[in-house]
């Protein structure tokens, strides 16, 4: 059964109130397949359907949904039973979705939370979303290190209900400061009579709450860990975060880098609207729309030149076209690497070295390249005024994509934001410098 | 203690002979930062290095780094060493490594391999590296659907050595087929004498083995799953794939964007030579060379405007420039929405329209703000021409930045190869035709 049938049986089974045949096939479901299926259901059913739906299956479903959805839910249930299903969500989405709602809206949801939980979500709340406290969750489990494996197990089987992704128990001490780790395969293996502190593995990596969430990212990747403490600057454990909301954070950051290098503009996809596409996207053109113009104010300055030989305009769009093609490639390895690499002066003295390495390659192949098909086009001195140019404009090209984001980067600001568009209108500009200024040099023999 | 320090410290160890002070130290570290530290070492010290570890610790240290080193190992280490620390590797991982060998050596170390393990090695190495196959390995532990609680803990601990990643028990009948799935936690939790059929899940999501690695990696993401079992087609057992190796794939895949993106070319990273790098770029740039000549053709058909009113050139830079940023800009949303959305016409349709109004509303704020810009430069026909076809080449760019990589998708090819600069390439032609065009319909009041 495709999504479309199934949209359809479901929707049959709504109208026709068939509760149980509905439940029967829900059953079979996982969240995200739930959430699709909720957003292909026309909005008169939507009702309907959350009625049909246990609190943890619309705590389960929320926590797939856009905010725009997640928030007519709510406004739909209602605060009571909006509330009860708080409950059921883990605390670091519960988190971001109360930040979408307005303050008078997040006071009424707080006030009719458990206590803890509600100073918890409060704390969440003000961690910036992109370090691991904005990331973290405390729907974990955490035992003292006095406990033997039976106290533990007797522990997670009142608390069964509760912890059902969590794949490590975390030690603490009096202080409930983090000690050690144990996993579930560890208890399973152990005497039930061990003391936990025998058996933990106290070498535990975890990250301060503020760490930012790239780096928390790294260490998760690097360390194949499925989740990692979060710790407060005493030590004391606050939270932990999980591998599946690391891919969420490889994935978005990826998509940042290439926003960036496209200058495309952020959080635009399939669904942004026009005006809004166009309005995120608008800074960046009219930026570019004015260093565009100092090209042609360039040009100008050489108009005489141009005016004696007009067919000079004929090779500038492939000059400073591919001045700005070698200047995106150099940046794309530059803005990549930067993910992976530590940058000590070896390293960047390297990579400049070696692209320094690249341009001459490349522009003395394609220098000599153009020089071939304009002489057989246009003679001999304008294949020597174009080969030159374009052997001189490839290596500062190539030069320009890999220092100016370099620069950035030891000037703490984020690379990719030289994107590609900008290194490709710059490029524009050294390259007509250096063609026309050749040119005009020449012009006496043009 | 930082890296450079923590080098140091153990060349000492190493040179002053001390075994015991570097196994305290080397206890410490998780094979991520052992393998730095291997990659820090001068080379005389690596075989020294190597003799001081464990067996399992080469073998943790051999899966984290590169290939060339990995054979440098194995061929320090000679074929009877390296059997043993194989047989300690993850399969997907040895797969990857006997890849690289050539083909008397793989069959030398197969030959002294378990028959079990060299079989399982042989299947693994002929699945394409990007299919659920190649990421999968076999070391997960399967118990009988018939088996008590007890019966599988007793399994799990006399093969409590080998497992050591897995946090999932996959649940097979008689004929080896996948039937369900059990987590460590449901053992704590269970009672010994229950039956695993009553307490294990048996909705269990599995893959096939040809599946592209990319809708595993979407599957895992999607599903918050930590491993997924890989099945053949009569639904037995064959493997999992770990989130651990999904989070590598979702960087791969996103590196893989940015290097078609930007055309910069495979697999180049801060250690690529330069000649290498070079080469790997300059089918890319030969390609854009003759894309950009043909803009040249093009002007030189406008010879005649051209000579007549050189101030034309001015914005030709401008004008292309921008047609190519907009491109950039909408292709960057199409090859990022591809990975996690499915196209059906209705999406396709939407897509290019709201692209279509993204072009009008950034062409009608350019188109103005540059006719004012060119009509105090130049005069108000110059204006004319400039802000009318700078509207209708943001619109065109806009588009062909939408509609080209759609197509190759639709086409069957990876829509990204479209990449930034092949989209600038042409958009440079489409707006200089579009450009000489209105001017020489103008020309008579240039």
């Amino acid at each position: 059964m495709n999504e479309d049938q199934l949209t359809v049986l479901m929707i049959k089974y709504l109208k026709e109130n068939k509760k149980s045949a509905f439940e029967k096939v829900l059953d079979e479901l996982q969240p995200y397949d739930i959430a699709q299926l909720y957003r292909n259901l026309p909005e008169k059913h939507h009702l309907k359907f959350l009625l049909f739906l246990t609190p943890k299956e619309i705590a389960d479903l929320i926590q797939e949904l856009e905010s725009d959805l997640q928030i007519e839910i709510i406004h739909r249930l209602g605060v009571e039973k909006s509330s009860k299903i708080m409950d059921l969500m883990e605390n670091d989405n519960l988190a971001d979705l109360l930040s979408e709602l307005s303050v008078e809206n997040i006071q009424e949801y707080l006030s009719v939370m458990k206590a803890e939980d509600s100073t918890y979500i409060q704390n969440l709340m003000s961690y910036s979303a992109d370090t691991a406290g904005g990331l973290m969750t405390n729907q974990f489990m955490s035992i003292k290190d006095d406990y033997t494996v039976q106290d533990a197990v007797d522990k997670l089987k009142s608390f069964a209900e509760m912890n059902h992704t969590i794949y490590y128990l975390y030690v603490i001490n009096d202080d409930k400061q983090l000690v050690g780790v144990v996993s579930y395969r560890d208890l399973v293996l152990a005497d039930t009579n061990e003391r936990i502190s025998n058996i933990m593995f106290n070498r535990v990596i975890s990250v301060p709450v503020d760490l930012d969430q790239e780096e928390v990212a790294n260490l998760i990747e690097r360390y194949d860990f499925i989740a990692l403490p979060v710790v407060d600057e005493n030590h004391k454990l606050l939270g932990i975060v999980t591998v599946d909301d690391v891919i969420d954070v490889v994935i978005q950051e990826a998509n940042e880098d290439i926003e960036k290098l496209s200058a495309s503009g952020k959080d635009i996809d399939f669904y942004t609207k026009a005006t809004t596409a166009a309005f995120r996207r608008l800074p960046w053109l009219i930026l570019l729309l004015f260093i565009g113009l100092i090209s042609g104010s360039i040009i100008s300055g050489f108009e005489e030149t141009l005016e004696q030989v007009v067919a000079l305009v004929f090779f500038m769009p492939m000059i400073a076209g591919m001045t700005g093609n070698t200047g995106t490639q150099s940046l794309a390895v530059v803005v990549r690497g930067l993910i992976t690499h530590k940058l000590d002066k070896k390293t960047i003295l390297n990579l400049i070295i070696r692209e320094f390495g690249v341009g001459i390659i490349v522009g003395i192949i394609c220098g000599l390249l153009i020089a071939i098909i304009a002489l057989v086009w246009m003679g001999s001195i304008i294949a020597l005024v174009v080969g030159i140019s374009l052997i001189l404009t490839l290596i500062i090209g190539t030069l320009a994509g890999t220092i100016i984001p370099l620069l950035l980067y030891k000037l703490g600001v984020d690379p990719a934001v030289a994107s590609g568009p900008l290194i490709t209108t710059l490029n524009d500009i050294f390259s007509l410098i250096v063609y026309f200024s050749f040119a005009t040099a020449f012009l006496a023999y043009l």
